[in-house]
């Protein structure tokens, strides 16, 4: 296992990204952002200050959400 | 391990909000919102008084409510 | 694990529906409504008397069904 | 684990049924029936004399048929 | 566990059916037929002089397929 | 387990491919043929001079390419 | 196993893409593209200067992301 194929991949593009904010687009085509709070080893996050993506691409005021990582297709740090 | 990656991220989120109104997104692109009652560590959890959001907007009342948690996508405290 | 984290969120609120009518909501939309006889820890659930939600509204008689717990979503007592 | 939250639950309905016609619910929304010749731990199961249904609603001969348990919604006995 | 109720339901009917033809019904709605070739434990099966179903109802020559058992629903000998 | 139920039922038939041809077909539909460079238990294979083929029956070029076996259908030498 | 069915089939094609641009296809159709930074066990990914699809065939700028192993089709070195 090499530098670069190590069991964090995930995990250090979220440990960088605590408190920042992130986009994360879901299973379905839904994208919800917000400021990363937590995460754990199942890439479940929690979000503050999250909104989701309308059809009309408007955003509407989440609050802080639990994403269940089974979910998620991308994040991507803002 | 860090104190933000802890398995407990989504269990935190839930402990918090024992009591409380929370929204469910579910796979599919239904949601249902009711006061939580309990969960466990599948993320399978019950609500109390639970509504679920009709296509025109509305609430249609459903009472308590076990829902799996493979189907949540998103777990919100309102 | 406290008292509202127990392994059994799930089966305490079937364990209490037993002999009662659930209404049980499955992956694609579909309903299904009966008296409970028994579940195990899978979730499979076994309904006496169940009826199932025609798109029109209206039930349709099944009789007895085993309903597999990997695509049951919502489970309700009535 | 009560006598109603059983392993079996799943299973005594099925031995219950072995020779006997049955309708299988599949994911996607296809039905099958036939008479049931047997069923393992994985619920996969084999008919006799199968027949599925068709767009409109009249049942085609597919004679004998193995049907993977995982993709079974819904056993009922007819 | 009877003898109805047994590990080999699904390897049982596969075993007699070797090197007949088969008709297999895919997850999305795709039938292939073909002889049987050689099946193993997760249900991936091979099969030669295979054809797949199109829409107008005909069937294409594949020659030989191996088919991941995920991927089926009904496996019917013909 | 006979000698036509063997784990190798897939390896097999992909071994004999090497260097070969093949056609695969994904879930959701899509095709993509090449030269199986490799493949691994996962049935995840390379294909080398890969194409895919496009809504109107074309085929466009991909070069080398993995493709996740959880993904594929359906593999024909060709 | 021989030379060519190892474990790292997968592992060997993103080593030799490291830094590289490749092309990846997701479940549902989308395609995202961008420097492949690391890669780990799950084949989770990380790509710095991606850029989604559009419907249209233009491309988006997205910076970096996270994709998450399970959603991913094909990967492609370009």
């Amino acid at each position: 296992m090499s530098a670069n194929q190590t069991p964090d991949t995930a995990h250090k593009i979220l440990a960088e990204s605590l408190g920042q904010m992130v986009l994360i687009k879901l299973r379905g085509g839904k994208s919800i952002r917000g400021r990363l709070r937590s995460y754990d080893m199942h890439l479940n996050v929690v979000l503050d200050n999250a909104e989701e993506e309308m059809n009309d691409g408007s955003w509407r005021k989440l609050g802080t959400v639990l994403i269940r990582g089974e979910n998620i297709v991308v994040i991507s740090p803002m």
